[in-house]
């Protein structure tokens, strides 16, 4: 954290002299009238709604997905630009049936069983379509796993460790959500590797309305078990029936894993004029969990990639370098689109002078975080100028952001980009049946293209280098 | 809402002088030490967890009703409480499978439909086990309604019509659940009566996590068809698909009516020592909603008036007149306990001096309200006072509460009580699967139990009548 302070105070510095000094390239109305025409424009909620409404869900490999490439493609070869389809084969892993009842506890009246609300994690492995029966071990850490470990044989683990919505309410949503997540990426390979019949973990994120958290288990061939996430509520009650005596669980999950599916990234340029092969990504990612319409996770990622070229379209704007949207497939389980566009680019990843992600939801963007050199921060003064109007004109430069779609970029040497945005209640819904359409306010969507747009102008422009990333900080 | 300030103020005047005057036949420091022993004991607590943990949901006819019965009859037991099992006859209503999906709307990419989460409402009829398909009406009022007659006829009809949060926040929880209710209870019922093929209504409440929310449908034999609530997100799903063209959905819902059940009020007395055939009622409802473990509604209602009894024994203070316990069976789907009740006291409604029941969840209560007659109002001094000190000193003359197993009681003359509290977010949860014990706050349960048991004392020992109900307020 210090670090971090220490970078925005010195950006903090730069910009009060810097903001009077030109940024080679760059015209400072333009921007403003990029940012005003994002803030007037409902282009992307638009497209939000036709995502969602007709189309909902688009976990890979579904007819869902399928849909979300033609309908992307089509509003995109509608503003002129020039869209590829890039191959990419993706997981195909299908929900089945899932119920969970505690059927066995100290102090159980006969004839009654308290139902489990759950949901089976990506790449679970499938129960017997009559269920299995076991006992459960409610464990709270990994320390905990390891003491435990000659408990694990036979037993269905469940892993009750709380999302900590503090710190997401203090500006730390993503590790939050991070140390969380280790429980479902790590914990059900560990019981499967120490014999578990089945893993449990507790969903993650900050709601309680006993809604199940969804997400890929980090399992792998040959160890593969039944894994699902239980709602917070049902958490809690398992752990504290186990505090009763012994608790018993019939569960049932019968999802599928198919033969991977062909699938496509859907890519749309607009040529550069002057350096049409130097190229700026924006993007989001088009896949999303299967329990609702993945408005936030990352549908507004994606409309608001596709609105930047609706913007500069309307506003006749033509770039000096290429501006590409790219609707990333399969970020949810596999990032398969991310690895194909990178292998298929790794020998001209110095022709991509940056690429900018959204996938942290859509709630009021207030700045851009950026794995620029640190040299170069200073010459972010025009953009940062044109968006504090709109309370958007944060910096923060980090060495890396390890954004899914763009890590392997990024390692590459591509500075990455992302939004930075209020992402308290952004794991209220992520992953939930209840990420949908609602739950996004039209007025933050607009900012948030406002942000993108004016950034991918910026640097599609500016002469000056922005420095490539993993510049370590001294 | 002038004449309920004007009760408010005029209360508030007699407090100020009748603070220090005696109200005959009660000790000021009993209520102090009841009071202080409330808001030191988890009993209430405790059994709302065994209730909740070890029974779970108690619809009427349920196994998890007849378990509940059970479980209180005996923790009455144990304390030394003279118990009755009252038998009523409780309509059996039995959800089976239900399931929603729109399969038709202007724009649909093939392959794809949308889910519609769900819950049949109570009194439900089943569609055939293979579900209907149909044309959706989308209407957002009865004006609605009538203006579109012609269209009613072999439709699903949606009512989407929000709850008023706004409303709930400004202290009129219920009210707000009363006019959106309205839609639940009369809406089915109309759009049958017109011949539709199924009727649904927006659910109720103020949260915005995709959870349904149950409740009775006052469908009629002769017009019953099948009804559920869909999600609040589902009903503006649909409202937004059908303002693009027509909305075809396939429904199945398998709900059952079985024969009535055999269930039972639980009475629990404590015998007065001076005048024992004169009744202070202190209540809530056993039953509970099947989609949760019913916490709030009514756990806490139920726990807080055994606790009453609890906090007596321990003091070992023996009230002038009986205070009576009762778990009320069927509340939420029929009130047959209560009107079973009354059918037996009918004829002694005169020494039912009063009757408490507590059935808004476990918000932090702030005062009492109650339908006593005008004249009483500053004889409630003392109690206030001693409930001043936890913020719970406020009083709310009503000429009739109309809570729910108190109304007839009330009509026939008996001066009802219930707790003022903060209902802000009861319709967050109440009804839905998110009603469950981590919802509760012990320390406002304790507040509650203060509040229910001072109040027992206090009527159970006043000489000083506290008049009828149904004083119209000149």
């Amino acid at each position: 954290m210090l670090c971090r302070s220490l970078t925005l105070a010195v950006a903090s510095t730069f910009i009060t002299f810097s903001a009077f000094a030109a940024t080679p390239g760059i015209d400072p109305a333009a921007l403003v009238q990029i940012r005003d025409a994002a803030m007037r424009s409902d282009y992307a909620y638009e497209r939000l709604a036709d995502m969602t409404d007709l189309i909902g869900p688009r976990l890979s490999g579904s007819a869902g997905a399928a849909a979300a490439v033609t309908q992307v493609a089509e509003a995109m070869r509608k503003l002129g630009a020039k869209v590829t389809l890039q191959p990419v084969k993706v997981p195909h892993w299908v929900r089945g049936a899932e119920s969970g009842e505690i059927v066995g506890y100290a102090g159980k009246p006969s004839g009654v069983s308290q139902k489990i609300v759950l949901t089976a994690l990506g790449g679970s492995s499938a129960t017997p379509a009559a269920g299995i029966t076991a006992e459960v071990l409610v464990l709270h850490s990994f320390d905990e796993l390891k003491a435990r470990a000659a408990e694990v044989k036979g037993r269905i683990v469940l892993f009750d460790v709380p999302f900590d919505q503090d710190m997401a309410d203090h500006g730390l949503a993503g590790p939050a959500y991070g140390q969380s997540v280790a429980y479902r990426v790590a914990g059900p390979r560990m019981a499967a590797e120490m014999g578990a019949a089945a893993a449990l973990v507790r969903s993650v994120g900050g709601a309680a309305y006993r809604i199940p958290h969804a997400g890929t288990a980090g399992l792998q061939d040959g160890a593969r078990i039944p894994a699902a996430a239980v709602t917070i509520e049902d958490a809690m009650l398992m752990t504290r029936l186990a505090k009763r005596g012994p608790v018993r669980m019939h569960l049932t999950l019968t999802p599928q894993t198919l033969p991977d599916a062909d699938s496509f990234n859907v890519i749309a340029d607009l040529p550069g004029t002057e350096k049409p092969d130097e190229i700026v990504i924006i993007s989001g990612h088009l896949d999303s969990w299967d329990l609702a319409t993945g408005a936030n996770d990352d549908g507004t990622g994606v409309t608001s990639a596709m609105a930047v070229l609706d913007i500069l379209k309307k506003l006749d704007f033509k770039p000096r370098r290429t501006i590409r949207m790219i609707a990333w497939m399969n970020e949810e389980n596999g990032t398969r689109g991310a690895r194909a566009y990178l292998a298929a680019e790794t020998a001209n990843a110095e022709k991509h002078v940056a690429a900018f992600e959204s996938d942290n939801g859509s709630g009021r963007p207030f700045g851009l975080k950026a794995s620029v050199g640190m040299q170069s921060v200073k010459y972010f003064a025009p953009l940062r100028a044109a968006l504090q109007p709109i309370g958007a004109g944060a910096f923060a430069r980090e060495d890396a952001l390890g954004t899914g779609d763009l890590s392997g970029l990024e390692l590459a040497g591509v500075p990455s980009f992302a939004p930075l945005m209020d992402s308290s209640t952004y794991f209220n819904y992520h992953h939930t049946p209840a990420d949908t359409f609602d739950k996004v306010d039209p007025d933050n969507l607009r900012r948030h293209v406002a942000l993108m747009s004016t950034t991918a102008w910026f640097l599609a422009n500016t002469d000056q280098p922005i420095g490539r990333a993993n510049v370590v900080v001294k």
